[in-house]
Formats: C-alpha cells, structure tokens, sequence
C-alpha cells in the first residue's frame, strides 16, 4: 500500500465513523449507517478526483476503500451507545478526519504536479466536502459554518504548510507530516482552548 | 432503444414527475416546475456517469432525456390539484422511480464490467440521488432518512439480487428484473405495512 | 483574455461578493468568508466543466480565477458594515452574477457545438448552480425557489435568446450579450417590479 492509498484508507474509516454518528444521532437503520457512513466518507475523495480528472475515482479503483466505510458504520451501529457524547464525539473524530484527509487531498495534488493554489484548493477540498455533504443531508448547521471556530482556517493552514515544507525543498513524506499535524492542531486548540480568528459580527442578518 | 435507455427513460420521466409534485408543494412557477423536475430526474445518472467517467452523461448524449423531465414538469403543473394527496403520490411515485433507477444504475456498471461493489454501489447512487438532491433542495427532510422505512435498503437489496443473479449465471434481463422488482417490493411494502429493519434508537440526539 | 475567460472572471468576481456576503450574515471568519465565496464563485462554472467533460476545469487551467474569488471575500469582509442592507446587495449582485454566468455556459457550450437544448442547460446549469449551494449551505431557501419571482425563467429566456440569435446567423459576441441582458433584465424586473410567471398555487402542502 502506498503512503497516499493509506491515507485515503485513514480518512474514509474515519470519516465513516463520524457519517454513522450522524446517522444514530438521526436514528437510522444499519443500511442508513452504511449509506451515511460511505457518503461522508468518500465524498471530499471523489470530489477531489472528479475535478483533478483521474482516470479513476480512487474508491472505484479499490473498492476495499467502501468495505472501510462498511466496518466504520457496522462498528459505531453496535457501540454508539456507549458514548457519553455523539456529537462530542463526532466532533473529535471529524477532527482527526480532517488532519487525515488534507494530507490525503494535498498528496494526490502535488503527485499530479499542480501549481501550489490548486494543491491548497484540493487539501481544503478533498478535507471538507464529505463532512459538508453529511451536515448538509442531516440538515444540520455544517461544522464548517460554525461561529467562532477554526474550521476551513485549519485545512488551509494545513495545507498551505504542505506548500511551504514542498517549496523549502522537503520530502512529501514531511510535507503531509506538516500538513496533517498543523491541520489537527489547530482544530483540536479550537475545541480545547477555543482558538479563533476575528469574525464578522458588526451585525447578524435581520431577516 | 436499448433496454438500458429504455431505464433512464422510465427513470427520468417518473422522478421527474416527483420533483414536479416537490414543486408544486413549493408553490413555484412552470420554469421552477421544469427546473426542479429535471434536476432530480438526472441527478443519480449523472453522478453515475461522472464517477464511473463514461465517455458523456446519458442526457447530454441524449437530450430526449430532458424533454421527458420537461414532460412529466408540464404534466403535474396542470392536473396535480387533481391528487388528493401530493405528499402520497410523490411517495409513491419516488418508489416506482427507485425501482427502475437501480436497475439503470446496475445495468450501466455491470455493461462496463465492474467488479460487484461497484455494480451494487451504482445501483444504489443512481437510485437514490436524484431524491436526494430534490428534498436537500427543497428544505425536506430526506426520504432516505426517513426513520423506520426501507429505502436504501430497498436500493441495496434490489442491486444485490442484480448481482446475484449474474453470479449464477442469469441474463442481465433477468437481473435487471429481478432488482427492479426486489427494490420496489421492499420499498412499497414498506409504504403499505411498515415494513423495516431495526433502528438505531438507543437515544434520540440530546441538541 | 478571451471573451469566455472575461465572463468566467466576471462571473467568478460577482458570484464570489454574494457568497461573501452570505458568510457574512452567518458571521463567519475571514477563511470562512473565502472558503464561501469561492464555492460560489465556481460552483456553477465546475458543475458545467465537468458534465461537459472538458479536459480541465476552469479554475484548474487557470488558478487566477480562484485569486478573483479571493479578493471579493476579503472586499466584503471589509466593507460589508456599510452596507444598509446585505440581504438586498446579495439579491442584487446575484441577478447580476446571473446575467453574466448565463452567459459564461452557454459560451462554452456553443463553443464545443453541442445541440441547443445542451447550450440552454448549460447556460441554466452555469448560471443558477454556484447560488444554489450557497444557500443550501447556508440552510437558507434557495433564492431560485423563491415563491413569485422569476429566476430559473430568467436564465432560461436569456439562454434561448443566445441559442435564437445562433440559429439566426448573429455572431457569438452578439448572442452572449442577448443572453446576459436578457437575463440581467427579466430578474431585475422581477426584484423592482415584481415580475413573475402565474405560480402553481392551488394549495399549500398540508404537512
């Protein structure tokens, strides 16, 4: 398996986990997990692959990424209640995702030779987007709109460490390294500590 | 016409009739009706030919395809005052749109090949998208995540016996056949006698 | 620059404020305000790229347009305070958006010779898709499903005025201007005036 398959690997298990925790919060069927889990899974993934135009969805090329998101979903169907907090949960898990999935998106990028905006785009991207599309289907406020939290901020500050590592001449191995620590650590000091950057807020909408 | 196109035909047309109920629902204008129509008529093909990389989208090789959502728009604008309940009819009608676009999904992927997984994931997203688009759009709560009804399930069951039917050595035909009817069986005895697999209701979310 | 290019910026710029715009009503911070109005600014134009199956999304080819997105977040960020009311600059910039996405599709589209109902999705699909995942991102209803005013009409008259001006011999500067005035007029029109198309109002939904 290559660094970028185990990363992918990484990031569909986790993401899985954090769809089926959405799909208990939403009291769904084992199926429901599957298909929630999967969803959130490969959904930053293939998006990713869609637009970079590979001749393969990665999931399409190795189908053992789905049976990933498969045990993800069976896994959390049978434990879930042991959780003092799902949505506790389901953040920190989201976390480790994302600082598993930037790297996931940035390496897939930068092995395709693309100019350094689009290796962030596609960190930002391949990170976030199945989170999103689990939130948006949960019809719940995405993780990625919350006020006051470091969200989008750490997958570009991952991302954008990958860059710098990548133009100072380091390895990719250090690059996703950089990439997936600055990611996680910013997004765990905002659940922690309460990180942020300045919103805006002069005023909320009135309507 | 191909029995394949025969499929995204039929899917078409009655999903499209789904998204013109979904519209009316929403009170919208006849272009709204065509609009929504057609975005879930297609939705779960496109997505099937964009990740499976065909050579180009079955509507956009085919713009017949969009005549038939157009169709199905301009015909529930003028008689969906007729129904006495819209949200039935949608539910019903989604079924029968469901039973004939996992078969289109399956029957494309197994056409090019693809290993199983594939075959039942195809079956699946085809089936399901299109809806799913329709109420994240609309602001509904998705039918797929409806508690205590069969619905990606029925999907999941109704791509297997496709499978199933292939490894045994069955016609695509029969295998087609047989997934239609398997996925519209569960989905309508769901409807009609509550059939369902457990769920996952431990606890409902606490926020 | 070409003229399509020219439109993709513009698009791309005016798109990117509305999107801005939104984050800033949902008080997001500065990446969330650049991670928004680029999901607007080339939601559409990517939708269109990859349906057409063009050998590089627009955005990919050319990274500027992403710098474009950029400085309307950050424009925003900084002068939305001064705004009497975002919710009335977002319709606004949006009908403008429209009047030249519209036209940015349906561009491409005649470019590659597809048949005219291809061109007058594209337009359509160009033109109304970046808007739309704003605001089911936002958990807002989406402008285009605004009961009373005319919006997918809008984009749909402007691309047939294209595809008219085609098919009477005029050249494709002449159409694509057809085609955003067009647009730009009739969703204007609907904003000061309260244009709109008879809507299906029979009933409400009763639940």
């Amino acid at each position: 398996m290559t660094l970028l398959q185990g990363l992918d690997y990484a990031s569909v298990f986790i993401f899985g986990l954090t769809g089926a925790l959405a799909a208990s919060r939403a009291q769904l069927d084992i199926v429901g997990f599957v298909f929630l889990a999967c969803l959130t899974a490969v959904g930053g993934g293939t998006l990713r692959d869609v637009i970079l135009n590979r001749d393969a969805v990665f999931w399409v090329a190795d189908p053992g990424m789905i049976l990933s998101g498969c045990i993800a979903a069976v896994l959390v169907f049978f434990t879930a209640h042991l959780l003092e907090s799902r949505l506790r949960a389901l953040e920190w898990l989201d976390a480790l995702a994302l600082g598993v999935a930037v790297p996931a998106g940035v390496g897939v990028a930068l092995g395709m030779t693309q100019t350094w905006p689009i290796v962030v785009i596609m960190g930002i991207a391949t990170g976030t987007f199945g989170g999103l599309m689990r939130d948006v289907v949960c019809n719940e406020v995405p993780l990625i709109l919350k006020k006051g939290e470091l969200y989008a901020t750490a997958a570009f500050a991952g991302a954008l460490a990958a860059v710098l590592v990548t133009l100072l001449g380091g390895s990719t191995l250090v690059a996703l390294l950089a990439c997936g620590v600055t990611t996680f650590a910013l997004r765990a000091g905002s659940l922690l500590f309460g990180w942020c950057l300045p919103v805006y807020k002069s005023r909320p909408p009135r309507s």
